[in-house]
């Protein structure tokens, strides 16, 4: 009685579905999945596109790394909001020629990715495709009242980030030059491969009313401090020296590409960028769970986006980030 | 300062989200959306593909079919729960060139469509691709306790249908024998362009407590019948004959399709399939604000699948409704 397609859902559901839950009052394989909201907090909802060509290569990528990814990406939009992840829904397109092994490592990645975020499998969709096509749901709950919006920040607030920038973009180019992950323990490839999105440090900011307004860094620290400063109608002044950049080592890059470019306008880290009240920066720790926080610049009223250095020079800063309509692939 | 996608973000919210809401904490534009759920309820959560190729072919389908379609199919899936729509997200990939009128229309459609649901936009994401790609997660909200799933129909209980099976394949299969919906008045073009969601109906079931299981007829009577069955590890016996059946006409379809194949098979037709138990079929109307209820069978204890006619011969019935993993394009 049962057909192709019901058979692939049962293998998905087997896979990263657990059987029932403190949130879930239905699960994957109905018509829809049933979420029971917690008394007292909003619910945060997010979705996100991973596709072959555009995000990923078949080739290049481990099916697990793109199974891991594809929730990463979704889920670090919650905890950009400060919240923390309840269930997924996956929209899942894929030839029939990879419903064998390759659909097994990506399950194998995606479900360790649930388990890592606290964030199992409600529901989906799945269809045949020549390409692999994955668009995620995430689903994520937030005390009401206490979600960080982009649009909070005043002139005047402190500029952070975590982590070091332009991390998973020199992954990509390692990638993309032949290097593997294999043996090598290539930290910028990892980063790239299997984004941890901050989610404990993200929520720790909304509970404690520390940051003014926050998102995720997805397209590049250029792009994205743009998309915040647009949302709060403000400016920025950034110092280039201040920026935590991933390390070029020249051993693996001798003609390798500028730390402070890829800090800039390089994609992919899933780092959080916030603001903060000066009177509240004094009190936040250099480092939260070992993921460094760094002040490294300010908002002002005039509604440019300006950086500083080296040496004193202000200029314009570009905004050159990631950017599907204005790039070739 | 903004960039494309920004700005094809910008347009896609202008045409599609209200400012604000009863249910919306912040809607479309920071990194995800909030939801306020209503105390004694839980939220409704599904997602469903809809893709160039796949679904529907750019030639072939008008924009703003394409735009009413996508949230139909996911609301769809609401109204099988018994739920209300509360809001969605759209994914959409689409080629720079469609960024124009394609889009233009697409939108209109879906604006449409948004409005008669009652479910706006809350958030998604866009890029660039080559086809046309969307998935849209559709939110909806339903009763604590009162949701209607597939798992709860008995041995005994009678099955019913909404409306008139196989309209919507009949419909496609006119467009691409080249008609069109313009001066034409063709109600299965305009089923399989423009569907319905039972959502009214749906609901109702729920309130009333009627429906013992429920689910929408998608993929087909014989594909959804089948997956009722085994979610709830019955089996069903359905009259041939009492199937309220697409109305062929022979003007135009001298050589055309099989009412009943439609109707056993036929995808697309976002009607309702539940089971109601003999004691409160009775007081069911036959007709919900112009929808008619046909029972068409019963539920078995016997897991099997049997089609009883013409005349009393009883027969297994095939499931042969869409199945991307089984039919070729």
């Amino acid at each position: 009685m049962r057909a192709g397609e019901d058979k692939l859902v049962e293998r998905i559901v087997e896979a990263l579905a657990p059987k029932g839950g403190p949130n879930l009052a239905l699960g994957a394989g109905d018509d829809a999945a049933l979420l029971r909201p917690r008394p007292g907090y909003e619910t945060i909802l997010t979705c996100d596109w991973f596709l072959e060509g555009s995000h990923f290569l078949r080739g290049e990528h481990p099916p697990d790394s793109i199974g891991w990814k594809c929730l990463a990406r979704a889920v670090s939009d919650i905890a950009a909001m400060g919240g923390q992840p309840k269930c997924f829904l996956l929209s899942l397109a894929l030839p029939q020629s990879l419903t064998g092994r390759w659909l097994r490592q990506f399950l194998a990645g995606l479900r360790r990715a649930a388990r890592r975020f606290g964030c199992p499998l409600a529901g989906g969709d799945t269809t045949r495709r020549d390409e692999i096509l994955t668009s995620v749901t995430a689903i994520g709950e937030v005390r009401a009242g206490e979600a960080i919006q982009r649009s909070g920040a005043k002139a005047g607030d402190l500029i952070f980030v975590t982590g070091r920038l332009g991390e998973a973009e020199l992954g990509l180019r390692s990638l993309r030059s032949g290097r593997t992950l294999k043996g090598q323990g290539d930290l910028s490839i990892k980063k790239h491969l299997y984004p941890e999105p901050r989610l404990a440090l993200g929520h720790w900011l909304a509970r404690k009313r520390v940051a003014t307004a926050m998102m995720d860094l997805s397209d590049g620290l250029s792009s994205d401090l743009s998309r915040l400063c647009a949302a709060s109608r403000v400016g920025a002044r950034i110092a280039i020296g201040k920026i935590p950049k991933v390390k070029v080592r020249q051993r693996i890059a001798p003609k390798g590409p500028d730390a402070t470019v890829l800090a800039l306008h390089g994609g992919d880290d899933y780092e959080l960028l916030f603001t903060v009240r000066p009177s509240r920066a004094q009190g936040l720790p250099a480092a939260f769970e070992g993921v460094p926080l760094t002040c490294i610049g300010e908002i002002t009223r005039e509604r440019r986006l300006l950086r500083v250095g080296p040496g004193e020079r202000e200029e314009t800063l570009a905004v050159r980030g990631w950017d599907p309509f204005r790039r070739r692939k």
